[in-house]
């Protein structure tokens, strides 16, 4: 497990009787001057109460933030008005367990929709999660966000000259319902460069269009999603006023991989999981439809059903890039699948030149898709628009998990 | 099973052994005379080489055609040139057998995607599939276009007055991939009436709008999938001439309700399908936000591991709902679930009222998800829209069918 260690933040995991069994709950992100913050939310129209509240809190272009508070076991979504009281009492909780003023904490709920937010137990539990605040409280914060997650999920980074020695890192939990535009996914972010509210905004929003919003569990959306970053300013630089700073691309790129290896961990995880696949599509008309294809082909439950069972499916990956909606000329598609482990791969294979199988080796595709990492690779000869996106595989397990998830 | 006779219709079904162990694949439907004709293809890019021979067939008003010869095991997709040869000798192989003139066979394939057809197996089978050729040979055709099906799907309705006595039926096989806008899915209905085929086609359109397009098992659309009529004019009314006829409702009224009847059979028995689940939407802004919002919920693999489990997940309804692009305000969301067997229901349960949570009893909505049918009644509350779409679980079975399809 990565040591997290980010200069003017300290973090904590502990429990608040939400979760049955005193399992880890409750999470507390601190830092310890005022920070610059900015957040992407669900698109979903129920949006949970945490949302709502967020999204009021951070309007305006320079929102400080100083606290993040995260429960998980409920998510209070479809909660109605006392929903919102309790997401509003549960923000000035961490206020007053940290002698902060108002509208500074940020907020955040996962787990069962439709269930009171028993907000006093999470008042009951901020004292003491208070005193375990410490700068490597990390990975405690990550395990207490966890709902089906099996591991917890940390990152880091460190920027490059003239940023260094400025550290960008964070955690996520995810699990399931996880797809683009944002699915039960939480991640908190943090460093320690100064950055303008604005420009944090921007970057974020390229980042997880870069992440986050590449990977898809099972298609749905859920209504809790968010994910936070938040700049101090402790390593003292000059702060990055604008998008035109020389520096911000490199605070993007940094960012962005933190994003890009929480996402990962989060589709590595995915509820049933055993596989990790990535789709890549190149050729296609635009950069949206190389999106539509890769995306089309990353939810249809045929070919997860297919990577699950190390099925070579060729024809099922060309069905979906067929109903995609991108513009397909059949005579023109080549497809290659590739396998491996983590950060090793295979000889790519064609099996698909000009829109028909190629006279490729069955025992070789068998051996590419008996890997734990598979490539899927889609020319469609059309132009230059290309996407990639990640996914997981659709296992007995995901059905045996969300098949009884309340009970 | 449904005893279908059509006059002035033969079928038959035998195999050409394309699937493995002399397993029927080979169905043959034949009218007497050349009969009006109107068809409905997927539209996946990837359509296969049946499919483009069949809309070339169907071009021009008032297309006619005498025969219709499937064959399951072999979907004779992603097959380049050779594919669309084949198809060819595959139309003609059931001409010369029949001693037709050229262009009145419509054909149909379905099975695995890539796989050159065994054309000339089809040729050797035809002859005695011919001999086999009666009235009431409509179950073994509908047999032998098995794929993954458990049982043969057959249908039937008569005409009221001034149409009676005029019957019309047809066969359709489904299981996986079955999704709006047609997925694996193939279907053959017959009538004894006359018809133009202006009419004729309108009226597909309409029922096969209302039906095969409101279907959904996994959201795959395959490369297969067409619907056809023909009609025959044995039973000697005076052609119904235009949508403007006032028997023109009547057809379309009996050719909805197999399609519709057909429909239901083909999510009944969805791969590894548990229960049927009838998904239905008003008070939408408009129909179109409707359907939306029960596609969401009907392709949710949230909601299908839930309607699997037996769990009253109304949470992961409204955050379907509320994905699903259809405008929402969630203030005035009401949610209600019936269950019950086929034909008949309990009564419905108001799960939620104005975007939360009823008091409802657990155990009665317990209760209702262990039955083998599920309704889903969504009011959003909005408007005048509405919109019924049908779909079932997804169980281990869906996962195991699919993990190894080829293998």
């Amino acid at each position: 497990m990565i040591r997290l260690v980010i200069p003017g933040f300290r973090a904590a995991g502990g429990s608040a009787g939400i979760k049955p069994n005193q399992a880890l709950d409750l999470a507390l992100v601190v830092s310890d001057i005022p920070a610059t913050a900015a957040a992407v939310f669900t698109q979903n129209a129920f949006a949970a109460a945490p949302v709502l509240y967020d999204r009021e809190l951070l309007q305006g272009p320079e929102a400080r933030v100083q606290a993040v508070l995260i429960n998980a076991g409920n998510a209070n979504a479809c909660t109605g008005d006392p929903g919102m009281l309790a997401a509003q009492r549960m923000a000035q909780a961490a206020e007053n367990a940290l002698n902060l003023p108002p509208s500074s904490a940020f907020i955040m709920s996962t787990g069962v929709i439709g269930v009171p937010l028993p907000v006093e137990k999470i008042e009951s539990a901020l004292p003491h999660l208070v005193q375990r605040l410490r700068e490597d409280g990390w990975e405690e914060a990550a395990r207490a966000i966890m709902t089906t997650d099996t591991v917890p999920k940390i990152a880091v980074e460190t920027l490059p000259a003239p940023l260094a020695p400025a550290v960008i890192g964070g955690i996520a939990k995810g699990a399931g319902m996880i797809h683009p535009n944002m699915a039960t996914m939480l991640a908190v972010i943090a460093t320690d460069i100064a950055i303008s509210g604005e420009a944090l905004n921007q970057a974020l929003r390229q980042a997880v269009n870069a992440s986050f919003n590449r990977i898809t569990v099972d298609g749905d959306t859920s209504t809790n999603d968010t994910v936070v970053v938040l700049a101090n300013g402790k390593v003292g630089n000059s702060p990055i006023l604008t998008v035109d700073d020389p520096r911000f691309p490199l605070f993007v790129d940094a960012l962005t991989r933190v994003s890009q290896t929480l996402a990962h961990m989060i589709v590595r995880d995915g509820e049933g999981a055993t596989k990790f696949v990535t789709v890549r599509i190149r050729g296609a008309a635009s950069d949206e439809d190389a999106l539509r294809a890769a995306k089309a082909i990353a939810n249809s439950p045929l070919c997860k059903t297919a990577f699950y069972g190390g099925d070579a499916n060729w024809g099922r990956v060309l069905a979906a890039v067929g109903y995609s909606g991108a513009q397909v000329d059949p005579h023109r598609v080549n497809l290659w699948f590739a396998g491996g482990q983590e950060g090793q791969r295979g000889p790519a294979l064609q099996v698909v030149a000009g829109g028909t199988p190629t006279s490729y080796s069955e025992e070789e595709a068998s051996h590419i898709f008996a890997q734990p990492e598979i490539d899927v690779l889609v020319d469609l000869g059309l132009g230059e628009g290309e996407a990639e996106v990640w996914t997981c595989d659709l296992s007995h397990d995901y059905v045996t998990i969300n098949g009884s998830y309340r009970t």
